[in-house]
């Protein structure tokens, strides 16, 4: 294992640890109680993980893997707080919907090689990357990896 | 840059960046506020602040740069749950604990070399880290920086 296999294992170590750490708190709650405020007056668990597939689902355009699996939860999730959109998806839709992104992006995921992760991702120039090479593809699994370890110290919260 | 430095980088980006998120919403709350619950029942505001300088202590170990600054908060804040050890440091020492951590780190982390990050961290065994050359000391930089963003999710929501 060279250095760079060992940076892509240790950014997908904490990667695939905090999905599985995320699927089990999710797991564990009903779909009754994912309707329940992480606390009072913040954020309800369902909002938590249509935003949490929103963000991932945008991992398809930032990495290159084609169109995403559900431009339909950008409004709600990403571009609305909680609350505001009164018609959402269903507890059961966005489990299957965060179960089949999952699957999707380890699809994908497989099919990188070591080197192309160092590549630049999608929304930088190739000006800008010849300038700053850390802003590669492992970066944005790095960057979205705290997103979801922050918002899950949130999910464990609800009752 | 090469790709070393590039890694190095990125991680650090990302620690400096959650750091300074902590500190921010940390500056925003009063001595009053850091002693409310993040939500009914669960962690205070100041347990977690003691936990983080406490986990970021033990970098100090792990990374091999000398002795702990405050082994003191092993017992309240690693080895107990919160409410169980009634005199835990004030508010006012924990936010100064806080800063000259960071500070301390900040010099330690100055010294070292783009190379020395990919060497074995020193709770690894020589063995062990021929098999896995990930376990060096820039997966625990990973590893704490993910740890912290789970619990500043949590620390935003002090009210």
């Amino acid at each position: 294992m060279d250095q760079n296999q060992a940076m892509v294992k240790m950014v997908f170590d904490r990667w695939n640890a905090l999905i599985k750490n995320f699927s089990t708190s999710l797991d564990a709650l009903t779909d009754e109680q994912l309707q329940h405020e992480i606390a009072p007056g913040r954020n309800r668990g369902i909002y938590l993980l249509g935003h949490l597939i929103a963000v991932h689902d945008d991992l398809t355009r930032l990495l290159d893997f084609g169109d995403k699996l559900y431009p339909e939860l950008v409004k709600p999730f990403l571009e609305s707080p909680d609350k505001i959109i009164a018609e959402i998806p269903s507890a059961k839709e966005l489990r299957a919907a965060w179960s089949t992104m999952n699957e999707t992006l380890n699809q994908n995921f497989d099919k990188m090689q070591t080197n192309d992760w160092f590549q630049k991702h999608t929304a930088v120039s190739d000006e800008d990357f010849a300038k700053e090479p850390h802003r590669n593809k492992l970066n944005i699994m790095l960057t979205r990896g705290s997103h979801l370890a922050y918002h899950h110290g949130q999910f464990i919260l609800i009752k």
